[in-house]
């Protein structure tokens, strides 16, 4: 095993990995069939940094600039006014859902092909107001390692998040190797469009699910149709998930990241109100999840950090 | 390109999937990378056979005789009464939608999990009427080819079909080399129980989508994330998926089996009223469908004919 997941340092948490793995692979009563290996991570604070809020929600403010260009009056308005204004405390103070509700649907009107060209050039050009850095480049690097070792030996990774699926599709597959179809994520409505030869895919506004909590479990059934073996997650948003993977007969295993460390990143759970981490870490032993530090279970955290 | 498709005749309709597969292969301008190369299928009357009625309608057909044993005051309310008399007519004169949704909610209270052990055993014991096959010997020879083809040439094959999703996927990776997470269907909503340790989905009545017409290219964009650059159906029901996939740029293309071949399955087109075959035969030249007729064009319709 030597060699495997050189940004994990030797410890509890990568033993527990690589001993999980091994044990599922090995013909036994643990064994898990190839097609069997279903492995599903959240994305905001599990696979990229969610701080000060989710790259999704830098997305939508630079929507907003763009449509307040258009029509002035909606720097009056809420919650337009707080994104125009860059008010982090007054956007944390909507909450999770609402606040994921406005990013998805501020882009209401585009086409899922145009939308996802708007994201790409969003991706490329923007950078995150503390490092500097591209978003796609504030990526986990241990997570990056464990997503490439679990399909090495024969998982399926998705990404089941309360992020937008289109805009995570966006880049997940150029930067976690992720395809688009394994993508869960939450969605609008769509309308299709039939203006003759063009037939596309309209973003309404309307949510059609919002993808945490109980809805991750619910969109694994519709999308995946089996329980996941593995579950990784940061959150309470990951709590359903992470419960209902451990649910299932046979070795299984959820972990939980706890961003402890704030001097590489940041250190933050319940308090976050965008994603907060309350129930599931302190009821972790209760579950069975297995605790991941940042500060002390990672050598690096970013690549770029290396 | 000897040895490909064995059950397709050599023909116009053989030869246009393997020049078509070739250009997208080759070098230049017609070439579509593999992670592009998404292929979508119908199901019932395209890849096993729908005729007196599809597999599923048969499986709530069973259903409602347990339902009736526990209840017998179902058996004078319709629509109970047409499919416990298995009055065909009148189920036909129900239409597509009404049959499928009752077919979907007549599940309701079982978990997902329970219901593909049901749906398994069913499988595994019931037979169709008139050739007393199992419905998964029912398959036709030439579409397995065609997808095992497919995936040889790096495509990605999903099913996208008004079935429920959940019956399919009880078969699709055994019988058609499809994992669960590439079987798009129709679905109904769910509700996540949780007593004590079990953490299942339950079905629940309601419809959450009917996976019909427009709805295909919506939960194309739901599930996928992209558009499909090859297409196969057999009704009016795929005509919206069949337009979106060749309103994509480059080369692209769409295929609608014409079931014409009474001698060996049947022969049946608009008067069929669980899947009727209209417009996307009218207009199959203006929208560029490429028509295949399983009387012509196929070699053999089920293996057991070999």
């Amino acid at each position: 095993m030597i060699g495997h997941l050189p940004s994990w340092k030797n410890g509890a948490a990568k033993s527990a990995i690589l001993d999980f793995v091994a044990a599922i692979s090995a013909p036994g009563e643990d064994f898990v069939p190839a097609a069997e290996r279903i492995a599903v991570f959240g994305n905001d604070g599990t696979l990229w940094c969610e701080q000060p809020m989710q790259a999704q929600v830098f997305f939508a403010q630079s929507r907003a600039e763009r449509l307040a260009d258009a029509d002035p009056s909606l720097k009056e308005r809420q919650p337009f006014k707080a994104f125009l204004e860059h008010d982090l405390p007054a956007i944390h103070a909507l909450g999770k859902q609402s606040v994921f509700e406005f990013a998805l649907a501020i882009h209401s009107g585009v086409t899922v092909d145009d939308f996802t060209r708007i994201a790409k050039r969003w991706l490329d050009t923007a950078t995150h107001p503390a490092t500097h850095r591209h978003y796609t480049q504030m990526i986990y690097q241990p997570q990056l390692e464990l997503m490439r070792y679990l399909r090495a030996q024969g998982f399926k990774t998705f990404i089941v998040s309360a992020g937008g699926a289109d805009f995570i599709r966006a880049f997940a597959q150029e930067v976690y190797g992720i395809p688009p179809e394994q993508v869960i994520g939450s969605t609008v409505k769509t309308r299709l469009e039939n203006g003759g030869s063009r037939f596309s895919l309209m973003k309404l506004a309307e949510l059609d699910s919002f993808d945490d909590r109980e809805a991750k479990v619910q969109n694994i059934g519709l999308h995946i149709g089996r329980r996941p073996v593995f579950a990784f997650g940061n959150s309470d948003g990951d709590l359903a998930m992470m419960r209902y993977t451990l649910a299932g007969s046979g070795k299984r295993m959820a972990m939980l990241l706890h961003h402890d460390d704030a001097a590489r990143e940041a250190a933050y759970d319940r308090e976050f109100r965008l994603s907060p981490l309350t129930e599931a870490l302190d009821r972790a032993d209760e579950f069975g999840f297995r605790m991941v530090s940042m500060k002390n279970d990672w050598e690096a955290v970013y690549a770029f950090d290396k």
